[in-house]
Order: C-alpha cells, then sequence, then structure tokens
C-alpha cells in the first residue's frame, strides 16, 4: 500500500487552490442540486449547491451550507427575504448548464437566462423550479445554525411539495436516481454517474448481510 | 412528462417506512464514511455514516449530523468523551462489511470485530481507523450544533491528518475518489460505484463550459 502520510503542516504549506481541491474532495461524493428562489422584487435566481443534505423525514427537512466568502450570496438572501427555495436534481443532459449556474454573474442577471434552464412555477410555491429537472421540491425556511469556526450558515428548510417522475418511485417509496439519470458530483469540477451495485436488508446484530431481494 | 405531484397531506398519510425512504432518497447520492472511535475506556467502535460534509478547507473542518432516535449514539458519546475520530472511505469490497456496521449492536460489542474490518492505530491519534480503507482523515472536536426543528446535532471536527493512496491525487489536489473505489449511496440501503463524465473548467460569466484539458 503506498499511503502518504499528510499533517496539519502540511496542509498549511500547500497553496491555496490545491488546499481547496483536496479538502472538498476528502469527503466522498456528493449531490448536487439547483437551488431557484426569487428576489422580493422578482428577480430570478438559479444557483448550484454541492451542499445540500437530508436532515429529517418527518417533518421533511433538508440543510443547505453556505459559505459566506466562496460562494454568492443571491440564494440566501433571497430565502431570508421571501422564505421559499426550490430543490432540482441536476440530470446528466443538464451537467454543463448547471455547472455554469456556479459562475458569479452579478446581481440583476438571472442564471435561467444566462443558461438556457426553464423557468417554472407551481400554482402553491412562489419560487422557481427548474422545467428540465426530473426531481423538484418545493421548499420553506425553518431556522439557520451558525457555524462559529468558519462562519459558515447551515440553513434548514422544509419540504411542503414534490414534483417526481412516476417510474423512477420503487414500492417502498425509494428513488431510484439512476432512472432520471441524476448525476453526483465530486470536488468543485468533477461530474460522475453512478451505477446501482445493490441495494441490502436491513442489518441486524445477528443476521448476515444480503441482497434486497424485492427489488 | 409522467410527473406525479406530491403534497403535505401525502407526506402525511405514507406509513413511516415509506417516508423514511423516499426522503432519505430526495436529495440525490451521498458520501459514505465509517467512523472509528474509542470510549473513555477504550472500547473501539465503528459507525457508518451518509450524513458527512465539507465545511471548509481553511481550516479544513468536515461536519456530521446524528439524528437522536434513529442512530445509535455510541459514536457521539465517544467523540463528546474523547474528542476524536477517523473518517474511513468505504470502497467497493467493503460494502457489505459497511453496511452491517449499522447494525444496532449493544454497547460493548466492537463493529471492527463483529465484521471483520481491522483496527490500525497511528501514532498521533487515538480514534482507531479501519486499516483496509484507502482514504483515512484523523479527526478532532471542534464544536457542535443544536438543529431545534427536529432535535438533530451537526457535529463539526477539524481533519489533523490524512492517509491517501499517491496514486489518487490530481496534480492540483482533487482526490480521484473512483481510483479509490470508493462508493457513493442513496437512500438508506443502495450503493453505487460513481463514473466520471468529466471535470469542467471553473465557470466564468463570459466564457463557455468546457472540459479541463489537464486532467
Amino acid at each position: 500500500m503506498a499511503a502518504r502520510h499528510f499533517k496539519q503542516m502540511d496542509f498549511e504549506h500547500w497553496d491555496r487552490f490545491y488546499r481547496a481541491n483536496f479538502f472538498n474532495s476528502l469527503g466522498g461524493f456528493k449531490s448536487l442540486n439547483l437551488l431557484g428562489t426569487r428576489s422580493a422584487s422578482g428577480q430570478e435566481n438559479l444557483g448550484l449547491f454541492f451542499s445540500v443534505i437530508h436532515i429529517g423525514a418527518h417533518p421533511p427537512l433538508v440543510g443547505v451550507l453556505f459559505r459566506p466568502h466562496t460562494v454568492p450570496r443571491h440564494t440566501l438572501e433571497n430565502i431570508y427575504d421571501t422564505k421559499e427555495l426550490t430543490l432540482n436534481a441536476v440530470s446528466r443532459g443538464m451537467v454543463r448548464q448547471a455547472h455554469q449556474c456556479a459562475a458569479k454573474y452579478e446581481r440583476g442577471v438571472s442564471e435561467f437566462e444566462a443558461t438556457g434552464l426553464t423557468p417554472w412555477y407551481s400554482k402553491a410555491h412562489k419560487a422557481p423550479y427548474v422545467k428540465q429537472s426530473l426531481l423538484k421540491a418545493g421548499c420553506t425556511f425553518v431556522e439557520k445554525q451558525h457555524i462559529q469556526a468558519n462562519d459558515t450558515i447551515l440553513l434548514i428548510a422544509k419540504i411542503r411539495e414534490v414534483y417526481l417522475e412516476e417510474k423512477a418511485i420503487a414500492q417502498d417509496g425509494f428513488i431510484h436516481h439512476e432512472q432520471l439519470q441524476t448525476v453526483s458530483v465530486n470536488g468543485l469540477d468533477a461530474y460522475y454517474t453512478p451505477k446501482l451495485i445493490e441495494r441490502l436488508v436491513y442489518p441486524r446484530p445477528d443476521a448476515p448481510v444480503k441482497k434486497r431481494e424485492d427489488d
């Protein structure tokens, strides 16, 4: 095993791009979602986020991390102002448009117009969805947590409605993202298509691990 | 497009397993890591986590979400007591052993012994690593945030050392997890091998999206 050992002193000596690439990719594969918001004055915004996490199922909650100095804050400001956002899964055919949404456009420029993605509105929700996305969730702001160690914000939102292709839903509620061609990301710029290995039965201390038969 | 529309009332009427599967898989593909800890009395513990997120690169910080009622708390208690943990990437050949680490073993049972994964110690760190893992990071506790909406804990830890196969590190610091055969997970039990589509150049408002030439 040709393993390298890196210590705190190495981290300090790396240039900031090397360090950012290394630690952004260390934890493993991430989800990516386009977050749609609208400002108080009605300006549409679409941001690319690698930091949406599952917080809970009942009530259905998601968390989104905002890093003040590296990510444009339009999305966060809009959520504070209007309390609404949408999550839109990114599928294989949308990768380059989604990536372009991370460019630092000025306030007043809509990433929808800049990238050719299409805003779409539901009856119940004021924030724009991405029409092309095959899994859309409309969320409302619940709370925020301030992480002191590096001045980041974890925003918590509640899911109030979901639009999803029926064929991707398994009998037990599991969403087969591979049937939506949803992609994964690692680091800041590497996109992946995941292939299912297997679903496993619920683990119990005294039972062997095995594949689910019903899926 | 045969999209279904689900509302809050639907979520309420689902049984709890359906709801858990649905919302755990909604956000997309996740990382998975084995977290190694040791209790104050020296008992080794290994837990499977789908909720490790990148918090920042300088200082290098990760976050781990703990859901009080659904996840055994031995890992969290050990971190409070000893301030140390390890992150260990799960590769293709370790999937079933990793999954089995999520079984609810009683206090006093080591998941290392139960699954056949091997504890390994570095000179600097008191928490056990998983010898078989090809990407290991030793971390120390920094702070915790209490998410009030559903009584979960976000724990923040600082990375102090990393053991990593040299071949997986790109010139710019990016870690090619596919070269380590690191897997991804979705929902509670579905494991995936991601395949690289492409790395893209840094997005700029006035430049077209394109593939990185240097990777």
